[in-house]
Parts: C-alpha cells; structure tokens; sequence
C-alpha cells in the first residue's frame, strides 16, 4: 500500500518510464567500479557536524507528495513504552542513492563497505553560482577551480556540491516547481560524472531533492554517477558550515537487503 | 496496517502491559538527565569496523514475528530505475532505543543531538559468562573488573556489552525461546543502570535483542536506562573484533521525529 498520496506519484512517475529506459541504455556504457576505502592513515577530529534534516510525514520530496507515514502501535500512556512502524519510500529526506538505484545489478545498500561510507569530504561552494540561476549545474571548470585553490581530491573522496538550499527546506523554493511542475534547483551536470570518476571520487553530496538538476529531463547525471557503481547523498543539510576540505564524512546508510537507498544519519568529523 | 504477523505480535504484547505500565511507575523515580557531547579533545582513527548486520524480513525480532516488509515500486527493468518502499518496525535490526522509547517525554531519535551519538567505546567481554549461563546479566562487578584493567570510563562513553550473540543470529539460539516461549539472552542488570548513570555514560550497547536479559519480566533495565534520559543500541555484530577501549562509537540512527528508536548504521572508528 502507497503512503498518502504516493498513487499519483506513481502514476505521474510511470509516464517517465520511456524516458528513464532510454536514458538507461546511454548509462550501460559505463561499467560496475568498485568503490575502494580511502582511509590507510590516521584521521583526526574534534567536532561532529550533523549534515541530517529532521524528517517527518511533511518533508519535502522530489515528486511532491508524502513519502513517510508514522503508525503508532504502542503509546507510553496506554502500553508502558512508545514504539511506531513506518511506512518510508527509500528516497525520502536526507537519503543515500545506491548504485543499484540507478542499475540493473549495481551494490545495493547492504552491498556497500563501510569504509566506502566514511570518507574524505571536498565542499564546493556554487551558492551564489546558485542564488542567481536555481538551475546551475556543478562543472567540470568548477572541480578545476576547487582543486586550484585547495590541492586534489583526496583518493576516495566524496565531493559535496553546497548550494544553501538546504535553508530552503521549509519552504516551496525548495522544489521551486513552476507553474509547468518543472523544479528548479542547482544539481551536478552529468559531464561531471566522468571527471570525478577519473579522479578516483567514491560518492557525491547534494543539498537539494536531486543529484541532477531540478529541471533534467533525463536524470543523466544519476545514470552514469551512479550507474557506474558510486553512491550519493540527497537533501544533505549544513554543508555550508563546513570547511572546504579537511572533514571526514560518514554516510550512515541502512544496510537494508536490496535497498536502492533510503534515509540516513549522514554526519561530518572536522 | 501491521507486517506480516504483527497482529499476533502486538496481540502478544498487550498481555504485558499491566506488567509494563507497573515497571513504568518505577522509572517515574528517575528524572531526564541531559546527556551530553563527549569531544574537548581531538580523536583519531584509521579503521572503521561495520557493527551492523544486515537487515531484512528474515531478521530475528523480540517477538518473534517478522517486523519488516519490503515493497518494490519501481524496477530498472520495467520502469528504468530501482525503488522499495519499507514497512518497518522502529526496533527492528541493529537499533537505536531512545529515552522516549521507556518513558513518557524524554528525548526521541530527532532530538538527540549529534555529538551524544558520537562517543568513546568501552567494550565489556562477557562471552565466556553468557557461554556457561545464557541468562547471565552484566554486574557492577564486571564495570569494576573493566575499569581495574582499562582505567575509568571516559565521560560520555557508551558501555558494550559483548556476549558473542551476534554469531547466533542465524540460528534460533539468537532468540533461544523455550518451551514456555521465555527468552534466553544476557543483558545488563537493572542495578547496572544507577552505576553508568554515576559515571557519567551516555548509552549503552548489546549484541542481544533486548537491553535487558532475555528472560526479564520487567524490562527493569529499559525503564532506569532509557526512563533517565539515555539510549541504547540492541542487535549490534562485531563487538568481539573491538578493543576493549580506545574505540569510537557513532550511531547512525534515524533522525525521524518523534521516533522512539529505528534501524541504524552502526560502527566504530579504531
């Protein structure tokens, strides 16, 4: 049974369908990577940051309707101790993207090593890039200029694109839907899947409800980012406290058998 | 709408509750203490150990009966891309309890902040006691006999309890009911929890499906440990690969509101 409202999700998804299978057979080209733990030395910190959105039933999401639903079963009043069940899509609030989501047979959740889910962490700040046009997409000349001012990626980095959406959260600029349904946020541009992929990158950090762009019509960036056997991490909070490079970040992602993804305490060790 | 025999589950469960709403009176004693952020000083590391098992409908749970469905929406084949949506239990898994789990107001999952779930690892081996004696419950002796080999609990720290019941998970000795349909697991004593709470620790951990042993009919330990403003990990693996200190923990847990606990990734950085 759909959460509320998640039958029309499905049916305004399922007249994507020609356009994801055809965009599919473009992200069969890249084949399975392994994502490869980063840490052989010691890593030190001194602060947790906390990069997760509270989420509750009323949490924004990419298709617009709910996609968490909490049944209480027991009440502390009533039975002595407080416990729900949920009802969660596996793309709803701050979430992990498994390579799975985006493949036929990619690792999915319980797939991926822990050390592939702790690693170091580069910021790239597109915010004001963002604030003037919502639909940015991060570049290649992006990556080049980070590099320029803070040294290359670290092996096995993820590599988190800032863009303050997340203070938008409560509001509807945070889908930012036109009057058409098309939404409006900052998003990788899929040439960049290729660059980080050459640069040994293991995941990518969005603070928005997508990966690609709001406006994609073909999810590009997803298919071959995560098609070719990396993570991401949408509606990530607080990347704009965090220092440029430097931060470790753990994914704390379930380990739920054949999860596509799914909500996730998502944490930085500065 | 339950999961799969949920029904009988809750069924089951009510027949407690004179019995819960009785050791709930007892916790009342205990007024919500904060618990609070453990890192003035830098921390090191250079490996992470997965403490989390793999989850899915096949998990063994307290009640016994399944606590997880897994409905798929969408397939790469069909639709272009993977997407499930989960029925789940919130204590289901390697879990977080949370204060509000055992108590009336104390914390829930979305309320306890970052650096409480991010702290020193002290790991009691008790698998030689729980071998000969699965009702075997944790003492004030044995956090005396750690403390005489390892030095004073760190401030903050959450406290492992060790049985080596992880490597059961397969088999029915992890729930290990007799005939009468008791458990039999160790855990920690309810004397237990007045001496963590001296010490200043933050939570507590167990390879078990319970905080309390098996066979209680009190759940004593939850109400003083949960009911005082801390929280607890049930079902964790690889405890037995740990250092017996020197290790740190974080808890990946749900930041879902009002969420008395939920399935959470859960490792340690040694």
């Amino acid at each position: 049974m759909c959460v509320p409202g998640c039958q029309e999700a499905v049916a305004r998804q399922l007249s994507r369908r020609s356009l994801f299978k055809s965009a599919a057979a473009t992200a069969a080209a890249f084949s399975a990577l392994p994502v490869a733990g980063a840490f052989a030395t010691t890593t030190s910190f001194s602060k947790v940051v906390d990069l997760t959105h509270v989420l509750d039933p009323s949490f924004p999401t990419f298709f617009g309707k709910p996609q968490l639903e909490i049944r209480k079963l027991f009440s502390f009043e009533k039975d002595g101790f407080n416990l729900n069940e949920w009802v969660v899509n596996e793309h709803t609030g701050t979430h992990l993207d498994t390579p799975f989501h985006f493949s036929k047979d990619g690792p999915s959740a319980e797939q991926l090593p822990i050390d592939t889910l702790v690693v170091p962490l580069a910021v790239i700040d597109v915010s004001a890039k963002a604030t003037a046009n919502p639909d940015y997409q991060l570049t290649a000349e992006d990556i080049a200029a980070y590099e320029a001012a803070n040294g290359k990626l670290p092996p096995g980095a993820a590599v988190a694109l800032y863009s303050g959406w997340d203070k938008l959260v409560a509001t509807d600029k945070f889908r930012n839907a036109d009057a058409a349904g098309t939404l409006h946020f900052p998003g990788f541009h899929p040439d960049v899947a290729a660059v980080l992929i050459e640069k040994g990158a293991s995941g990518v950090v969005v603070d928005t409800l997508s990966l690609d762009y709001g406006a994609s019509k073909d999810f590009a960036f997803h298919y071959k980012w995560l098609g070719s056997g990396h993570w991401g991490v949408e509606a990530a909070s607080n990347l704009g406290t965090l220092p440029a490079k430097g931060a470790t970040l753990v994914v704390g992602g379930p380990k739920i058998k054949g999860a596509s993804g799914g909500p996730s305490r998502v944490l930085a060790l500065v």
